[in-house]
């Protein structure tokens, strides 16, 4: 949750005079967005999201997600598009802070997604992958393979966040190191799709929302992440195979993927557990306990981790 | 700012589906209210708000706020009244929380307000009170002048908060106990009428919202919140005769003051401006810095308190 710099309403009403989208009716802060401060937008046009970005989206990124956001958008894909004004800037300033008017989605985020809302996430994902790989710009994945032993560096003392984690975590790294593929289908990925960045009515997709970890990656690796937090329990030890199946089903509707793929997936999972659980260690021990943003445990990423480990862990790609 | 409890997307369902207000299309936690959880909900027919109660807003009170909300609606007053489900009920349970789908209102809370804007506020609180005569129901108000010294009391060291603070704060109690009267014209009030409690588009009033402080007390009471947090300067230094005047003239287009409220007026903001004071250097104490909560600083009350100290406070409520 998140608002943390403050709009004035004579601000705001120029900032929207900037558009066509009528005048301001209503504007709520909402708690949605770990990095940015989010507004929902109502003028007498319709409903909007006001992002300002604060401090881990740099305003040198945004034109990046502009014209990500507008790619995605004009292939069909139900994601959040910066609006562009009359003079067709989508970047704007107000209160310090860089933002964008953005489109709003209806949906919610389903808390215990059902089999058929992991099929319609899984023909979702393979539709923006689609549509992705016509996208001519790129970005280094920050969060990608490359980078979790740095991100496991900083965090500092691995064993105070879970018992046994610091050698678990060093024989990972070596294991993704030894066996990571060089050369998989690639394209500006999510990289981020966990059921709170997406949106849906009923079994109905209706957004593909925050993108601000998008970047240049295996479309496999996307499709693990998607797995990772679509499939498994709360506590992460039990993959649902009905919703595991469901997705890779609705992925198999729009991407065929290659042998290499289906054959690095349960890898790819692998790095995709050890990549949340990398973070979540990291959030744990420098976030403080009653700060504004709620920390999330990583042992269920560990859990997840163990089982992609396991010798059958194939078996939970099966289409 | 608040969203402390996470709504489960099937139990909203369940709950809307009591209401004959259509089906969910949207519902984001927004960060408005302090003591509650508040989301702005849409659904095919509309916009709501829905608050799940927390901690300082007890169950057995919220008849009392269903009633009040209820009576002032009827009367045309903009107030957010809870809507009633198919069986009559207003009050309902969601995650574990007492619950209720609320009207939502257009507009936006004045950051600077403008003399126009004061002189709206003016007629719309006189618009409610009048309208507030007539409700039948009561309530104590623990936030009133007999429980200012109890406040003081479980502050702690107020001298820790401001240089001097004990003295001062014990010599005022000493001089309202005195003075303070004893037969004004009183009925429910709203008793926190500050500019973010207001909704306003343009000159025009949409909302006065968050009745959770409203209690039995003076009317005239309640126009010296309002005089002591819509017409000073930011630092509370300053009193803008043109705001004060404005908001005495829009107050008495609709409520006639006796002579003997007149003349308590100056007193009775240095209660309010007191009352605020008190309850700011109690969070100041209590809240810790890093906390959900943004505290507010006592500092501004204080000099509003020596504004209307002075032997001139009297012309700051000419009409």
């Amino acid at each position: 949750m998140a608002v943390y710099t403050h709009v004035d309403p004579d601000d705001l009403a120029a900032l929207v005079a900037r558009y066509a989208i009528g005048t301001v009716v209503s504007c709520k802060g909402i708690a949605e967005g770990v990095e940015n401060s989010n507004f929902l937008l109502e003028t007498t046009d319709g409903r909007f999201i006001l992002t300002l970005y604060e401090k881990r989206v740099q305003a040198g990124d945004l034109p990046f997600f502009v014209d990500l956001l507008g790619h995605l958008a004009d292939h069909g894909c139900p994601v959040p598009a910066m609006i562009r004004d009359r003079d067709g800037e989508a970047i704007q300033r107000i209160s310090g802070r860089a933002a964008c008017i953005i489109q709003f989605l209806p949906g919610i985020s389903p808390s215990h997604p059902m089999p058929s809302q992991c099929e319609a996430v899984g023909a979702a994902l393979g539709a923006m992958h689609r549509a992705a790989a016509s996208f001519p710009g790129g970005r280094e994945n920050s969060m990608g393979h490359r980078h979790w032993r740095a991100i496991a560096e900083a965090t500092g003392d691995l064993d105070a966040v879970i018992s046994g984690l610091q050698d678990l975590v060093d024989a990972e790294l070596a294991f993704l190191d030894a066996h990571w593929p060089g050369d998989l289908p690639a394209h500006v990925i999510h990289a981020d799709l966990f059921p709170d960045n997406v949106l849906m009515l009923g079994d109905r997709v209706t957004g593909l929302i925050d993108f601000y970890f998008a970047a240049s990656d295996f479309r496999a690796y996307d499709l693990a992440v998607t797995h990772a937090s679509w499939t498994f329990s709360d506590d992460g030890r039990h993959c649902d195979p009905a919703r595991a199946q469901a997705l890779m089903r609705g992925y198999a509707r729009e991407i065929a993927l290659t042998d290499a793929e289906v054959a690095a997936l349960p890898l790819l999972a692998r790095g995709a557990a050890l990549r949340f659980l990398l973070t979540r260690a990291h959030d744990w021990v420098h976030t403080p306990a009653d700060a504004l943003v709620t920390r999330k445990d990583p042992a269920p990423l560990l859990a997840r981790l163990r089982r992609y480990q396991a010798h059958d862990a194939a078996a939970l790609f099966a289409v």
